[in-house]
């Protein structure tokens, strides 16, 4: 069954093959750790949500955050894809990455004056503005650059989504959005603002959803909204209902697919004839990464048995922070298994991979892939123990090539040796 | 009594001052976030430890994972003490700093190969040995160098520290050290190394200790095994208590002082002759430094009361990890107080610094001061959101510079760039 992972990550006799290539002759290579994307993986899942959405004019942004590694987001901008920004920062590598300002949307409740009018300047899709005090700010910045910002607002549906609170966003009591009671009033007010021009609205319920059905909940109040909204005359150009779609963490986990989210959600948004724009991150890149680590040492204490692994909580801090699973394959598979737990480098118990894991019975030197770590793994990386970051590499059929270098320990001191 | 959170940063009148600096001089210069350090600060409490171990034959190893800034490093190089690493990247930094190598123990459960062959050929004061298989690496390594290797190995002592379960790191259940029953076993085996040089003893039970009493219990196991070892004929030099002690974080903590420590830990040592090694790092570094803010938003919703800053979890890790309390301050006190949630502007629920806080009515544009994040700040953020790690800024009296640079795009990058 554990050949089965994907159809992008399998064994091959007993080898871990990504795409066409044995991982073990990329980490020989490369060296460890290291993330590992297929390209054909991702380009799959921008298949499969084209396709549940083909009927419906939609427009999919991907969610820069869960990995903006630019030849990643190549791949989707290539592909037609737009893009769901949270930052100047992804504002800067999307268009790097070429996209189209008229496919980028940016939500975010902490958007600084800076990042504000380089995004006005680019002249994005929609600001998706999560306070009334956003509302005046993008608007007294827009009017000083003598330009209009294009307006969703944020709306929070109060809607649980069922997963990690830290990433349950459409709760009352969260930070996000404005509360549907107040939503109507931050529509006036901004189509009284004469520098925005009101385009849409928006809404993000949480991620790693695994059930499609609180996105009913949560769509029906927003296109109720939508007529309410209509009959004060304000009309609306599309409903961005976010990202969150869940993915395969575990071999039996069956997340729901994007033909699940388009059944549930497109009969609700038709009612309005609005544009869809949906935000995925997570479903369209999170499976397509693995994060391949050497054994460094064995050692048993007590009862426990230690795999000590040379990725540690720097490189992937799901576990740490969220307590997440995620399953780990030999690259090369052992005759027998052993229960062991899965640890990094770092001084603190909470560098941890796995817990009482049943695994292959691997050696020193011998690798480990940690499966699913597409999203949210490099992204969240960083060089806490003064490590540094994980090179990435892009799978494509035969070949592989890096696209972010190793980071050196010249690479750490740099911002520091420039000012000594 | 918030005016006395710390000689270093108090209040003048109404505004928050690190040293003899308005904290509101230095952010309108730098931007936000930033973090600010009181060299004065770390001085003060190099020298209690100093004072405090001044009659025991002591070694002082700073924990350079608290905070690696190479000028942070070079305060506790030029004031005489040692350094704690766990990484060939602070190694690295440390030699930059200009740590003379006998000063540097090295612990960590998963060192690689080509950190070992680094830290031999520098010539380092102490391997602190995790386990047997690290013993027989280290060993090969250094035949393979032609050099011997300093060794001491970790116990693992399985006293509770009675702190966050992350940052426990004696307990018999943990990844680290070796437990006692085998530490007999592990020396044996590295007696019988011809490339290893048996120096000492090693442990650390955890951090953020707020009672130095789990410290007698740990090093009273720690001396009964020195004693066992002279019987066998395998003579040390020197014991290793690791670090721990706790900080103030509430201004209510009064955590111990090195003074508490020493009067607790030096009977038990003294008897057996040898020379102590400490390795603070939290209490070294942890108070004297500061993350500053900007207030970005002001936000109702519902009965929450939000205020969005400009500081992230990606600048300051804890809250989301441990679920760490800080201290919050203004920069500049205003009248009233209000009750608020203090946010960052991350797209996850876990982007908070402070939930129904009690904090002065700060208006959009003011500063806020986050208390004590001197200590597993800067050394644990990341650019997660594509955000740019903060600047660092070292205050000394009436001055200040900057100690490393505020990260543009372009830095985020580069390593994407140089390979497309
Ligand atoms: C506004 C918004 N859109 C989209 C996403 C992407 O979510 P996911 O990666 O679960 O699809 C997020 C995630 O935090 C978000 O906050
Ligand atoms: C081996 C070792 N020594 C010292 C320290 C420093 O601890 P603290 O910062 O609590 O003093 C740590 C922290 O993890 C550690 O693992």
């Amino acid at each position: 069954m554990e050949g089965l992972f994907s159809r992008f990550f399998y064994f091959s006799r007993d080898s871990l093959m990504c795409e066409n290539i044995p991982v073990s002759d990329i980490v020989k290579k490369t060296g460890t750790p290291v993330y590992i994307y297929s390209k054909s993986a991702i380009l799959e899942k921008i298949n499969q949500y084209k396709e549940a959405f083909k009927d419906y004019p939609t427009l999919i942004c991907y969610a820069a955050k869960a990995n903006s590694n630019i030849s990643v987001l190549k791949i989707f901008q290539e592909n037609g894809l737009g893009l769901d920004i949270v930052s100047g920062g992804e504002l800067y590598r999307g268009l790097k990455a070429g996209f189209n300002p008229q496919k980028i949307v940016y939500a975010g409740v902490g958007k600084t004056d800076e990042e504000l009018k380089q995004a006005i300047e680019a002249g994005i899709l929609s600001f998706n503005v999560e306070s009334l005090m956003e509302l005046d700010v993008l608007d007294s910045i827009a009017e000083s650059l003598g330009k209009k910002a294009n307006v969703s607002i944020r709306i929070n549906p109060d809607v649980n989504p069922k997963t990690h609170p830290y990433i349950s966003t459409g709760l009352k009591k969260s930070k996000f959005g404005i509360d549907m009671e107040d939503a109507l009033k931050a529509y006036r007010t901004a189509s009284k603002k004469k520098n925005l021009n009101i385009v849409g609205i928006h809404c993000h319920i949480g991620s790693q959803i695994m059930d499609v059905s609180p996105y009913r909940e949560a769509v029906e109040k927003t296109v109720e909204l939508v007529f309410k909204l209509k009959k004060e005359g304000i009309n609306l150009s599309h409903i961005d209902i976010g990202g969150g779609l869940g993915i395969k963490y575990r071999p039996e986990d069956s997340p729901p697919s994007p033909q699940d989210l388009a059944e549930m959600v497109i009969p609700i948004v038709k009612e309005t004839g609005l544009k869809l724009i949906i935000e995925p991150g997570r479903s369209l890149i999170g499976e397509a990464g693995i994060l391949v680590s050497q054994v460094l040492f064995l050692k048993d204490k007590g009862e426990k048995h230690f795999i000590i692994i040379d990725a540690g909580m720097n490189d992937l801090l799901r576990p740490a922070v969220y307590n997440a699973y995620h399953h780990i394959l030999p690259v090369e598979k052992k005759g027998e298994t052993v229960t062991a737990d899965i640890v990094g480098p770092i001084c603190e118990t909470g560098d941890f991979f796995a817990v009482d894991r049943e695994i292959d019975n691997v050696s020193r030197g011998d690798y480990l892939a940690v499966m699913s770590a597409g999203a949210y793994g490099f992204s969240m990386s960083s060089n806490y123990n003064s490590r540094p970051r994980a090179a990435e590499i892009l799978v494509e059929k035969d070949s592989f090539h890096t696209v972010r270098k190793r980071e050196t320990y010249e690479d750490l001191i740099k911002l520091e040796e420039e000012v000594m």
